[in-house]
């Protein structure tokens, strides 16, 4: 029961949660029994965590330290996030979430469960990624993108999404079931991806077809660098130890 | 006022409404006076049951048997759902939404109103349900879809779209107005369908257009068995008696 | 302290809010220090006003008269909304958004901040509004569609979308960063708008294209005629005054 000075006095957190040091946990927000919380968590209000499913495997909801998690966002038992995740408001997370450090989740963010993340993965809102995905490290999905699973809805066929590190999709981009996004790929905004995507490519359109290398897109910053990879121009929200990894490896 | 016993002592009903045995009500809930919830209801927290409305007609939120309401949802009085509801989180129900039995509706869906719901209907996560929509029984919507009802925006005119019973419509699909989706036919994901669907066919693209039957796509199970009629091979949630008699019309 | 008699006791609202006359409040609603509420506003259960963030400019949230802020709403502080706003439930409004009177912002919409909004907008539900946009008076969003800003994401180039006055955006249609749409044009359903938008014009498709003038498209209503300019036919929700001047100036 230590820690729990942070607690706002109208939340309800269970005795059995674990609760460490210096975790925050806001107005009218709900801690279920099953629920981890390391050092340094932050959890706004109206938020309830741990919510218990028959899907899951009995392991709790783990959130690993200095985590911030927004207001009304709910999270099921059975998942588990590396330190540092940050979330918009009103996000969703089912059962056996597995995913690295510093995963960030936009605001309203639909996580449907039984998928892995890797390590600072960055979906912007509205994101709803299908169970069975399986995403790499350094990914970014833009809002309303849709990862799907189901190759002919309704059935009981499931095939996730794989998307490979430093991979781009934009904003309103349905990703079909089974394809694969190579490493550094980039699916334009609006379309529909049905075939896998080769690394480092463009892919655009309705269906999506190869279009170029990403790098033929100029950086609108008036020096006209190659925008992709993306790595080359932009690092906010990474550690210095990463970017000079990234710097390394280039 | 019997069978408050499963109220949670922060939720907030008001003593007018009728709350029958056996019913669960959330932390942090509200229901107001104008609001029916029958035996074994189950509803989580942070929702608000029966808003009230000048575009209803008086009559109260009915809720029947057995629901499952998950938590920040939000539901206007004036509508009407036979037994087995099922919600996902933060769902909106408008009002003169009147629905059969073992509805279910994805998080984030918004239900307009004015709109008539067959039964075993379901609804994937942030589906988007036009006032004036018709939709039959055993139909399938997925995630993103927009079923619209003004042919020329901002306008006063409003021609609702009809799914006809066990059609499909898969993801990010936006369907416009006054549109008939025939019995069983299938609108493929990320599909713009400006005109009426046959019955059985598979539609797709941008605008939409007719493909073939959708019995020649084939199930990715290894059988390579049509993928549809989608019962012939999927049951799952339904009652024996329901898939029996499927069975029995094939 | 005045004025505080219509919040409800369950709501936490900051002594140092500076709360008006005849302001309603909702229960488990949150009402941080530097928020102004002006005379007549009504906030729904489960909102948060004036959210701090580092990113905002140490302004308050000023919401102003007359307001309605449905349901699980989050406001940040540091924007600035005239008389007037309608919101749906679950908007979420970031910092330095500066609106115009009588704005309405449908259920689930997410404006990320940075933006000039005009008087008399609809927004209707699920709109996403990018940083940077500059949006007219009497502009028509519809749901799902996302106003984008990064030519290439991820980066810190910033070309928000400008929308002119009656201009509408239908439902599902992504614009692409730095685009203007013209006043009075018509972007229609499940579109992806890559160039600018002629005053006046409708563009349709995946990419968008210049179709014809708007007016060419006939009202559904009998009588034929023209649906665009919409202000000749479709005035609810404006005021007499309003609706006086557009006929003044037609």
């Amino acid at each position: 029961m230590m820690g729990r000075e942070n607690i706002h006095p109208t939340a309800l957190v269970d005795p059995c949660a674990k609760i460490a040091d210096k975790v925050k946990i806001g107005p009218f927000s709900i801690v279920h029994a099953n629920v981890v919380l390391e050092e340094g968590c932050d959890i706004g209000a109206y938020c309830e965590l741990g919510v218990k499913t028959a899907l899951g495997d009995g392991s709790p909801l783990l959130v690993g330290k200095n985590a911030l998690i927004r207001s009304h966002s709910v999270f099921y038992e059975s998942s588990c996030f590396a330190e540092g995740l940050t979330t918009g408001h009103r996000v969703t997370v089912r059962e056996k979430t597995i995913a690295g450090k510093n995963l960030q989740i936009g605001t309203l963010s639909d996580i449907q469960g039984d998928c892995v993340i890797g390590d600072y993965v960055r979906f912007h809102s509205n994101v709803h990624i299908g169970k069975g995905a399986c995403i790499g490290n350094f990914v970014w999905i833009f809002p309303y993108v849709v990862l799907t699973n189901d190759p002919h809805p309704p059935s009981s066929v499931l095939k996730g999404v794989t998307v490979e590190d430093f991979a781009v999709i934009a904003t309103m981009t349905v990703v079909l079931p089974g394809v694969n996004i190579g490493k550094g790929a980039l699916i334009a905004a609006h379309a529909l991806l049905k075939t896998d995507a080769e690394p480092g490519m463009l892919y655009m359109g309705v269906p999506a077809k190869k279009i170029c290398n990403a790098s033929q897109i100029k950086l609108q910053d008036g020096t006209e660098r190659p925008a992709y990879p993306w790595i080359s121009h932009f690092s906010r929200g990474y550690p210095d130890t990463v970017v000079k990894d990234w710097k390394k490896n280039e």
